[in-house]
């Protein structure tokens, strides 16, 4: 049962291409080491809008916010000017209020992992900014209806 | 009469000691042109500084913000990684409810253009996002204060 | 005859729809004026796609590079987070040893102009850095395949 | 001997002073989270300078690159625009051919931790871009010279 469930969760993945812009290439000719947080933003958006109610904007008008708590990124190739990329988002399921995801940069030509990484978020009240030391109705609600 | 007032008002000029960042230099290694608009905002704040009031947290604090209408850049010669540069910011009188500034910015190694431009600002209500015909009254007070 | 040259010659524009992402918001919630300097360069490389052999890297695997001189941005009204626009990028065209263009960005939900705003790039040898104060053969092709 | 060549070796800290600017902020009036590794390259510059011998040009000259390969940051408070704060940088002895740093980024007003950090940089040949499995000779004596 457990391992179904969790082989099912594990299927809350986004695929999304993006193309490197000349202003994030540094002077070494490729993608500046900060731009992956960027993408990985980028990533979270799309993810957020494939599996409908996650994106930033769905967790603002439920009265929250989510700001990151942790980021990690480890780079093992470079990307180059006008090279396309796919940034792979991975939900990682949890019983805390966090949102967490685990992400996998590949470069489209050859499929290559690029960089991967990962994120915490926490959830503060929109008025007060205080932190919610439980998960706000809008994400239960979220997650039932794609986890399950 | 109007000369001498000229010249007085020619007068509210900031300088800014810059020091250009890895992370803003491009594939060619100097700085890409659109961190120059960065360069602009750290003059203006410098600016802001110098002649108290005019900070943006004083325009947000007065109940108004004041957002970019026109923009303008001309590049002269490049700056690369390590180089410091003087950005030096000059308020542009004008009776109408703007903010206008001219800027050059110097290399600080022999004093050479490296660019120069223009911006201006007008005023929008901090509640209402409308736009305010006239200058507001913390503007004035600013004026009052520094110009004459 | 001119007046058809001169027509044709108009219509090298580019369209291409970007969405504004969470980190081009500033406190205003509204995307920062710099940012849009970074759609202008989509804009560009878009039409250089679009209009085969102008991208950055058609410039550079022909020996040279194409600095910017000159910049200008009009702001008209603004994009806030998660919205779609449209660059609208031409080509102006020019004898000079210049690339121009000008550019319109309309909100994709409602068509209104947002900013637009005007560019202009030069050339440079790649190798010596020096002006070029002659359109580099490459250009003349370009211009010869697409304009006329 | 060996606790107190640890105890040296642990001395090496840079604390530089950075001024949150407007374009770093975002929606949440707070800086964005990305932001962050840029303030980390500040401190590593300021390091660098510090230290003379491990600016990002010391490495250029020397013919090498150092390219991050792992980044973490934990943010436990907020920053806010025109806020202060001390990015201190703290190098890690390691006998790889590697340079690793951890982070401390403080509030300048209250001294209250806002994020901490670390980076791992290796090297590679400037030319071959392949990677340098032993530490350069500039490396070593840049070591020698600091940590001894």
């Amino acid at each position: 049962m457990k391992t179904k469930n969790k082989i099912r969760e594990a299927a809350l993945i986004d695929r999304k291409t993006i193309t490197v812009r000349f202003s994030e290439v540094d002077s070494m000719k490729v993608v500046w080491h900060g731009e992956y947080i960027r993408y990985f933003e980028d990533g979270r958006e799309s993810f957020g809008k494939h599996y409908d109610g996650l994106k930033y904007i769905d967790i603002y008008d439920s009265g929250y916010m989510a700001p990151m708590v942790e980021l990690n990124c480890q780079y093992k190739q470079s990307l180059t000017f006008g090279e396309e990329a796919i940034v792979e988002t991975r939900y990682i399921p949890t019983s805390a209020a966090k949102i967490m995801f685990d992400y996998t940069i590949y470069r489209a030509s050859d499929n290559a992992v690029v960089a991967t990484g990962s994120s915490t978020q926490v959830f503060i009240n929109g008025q007060t900014r205080e932190l919610e030391l439980n998960s706000p109705q809008f994400y239960l609600d979220w997650k039932q209806r794609w986890i399950k």
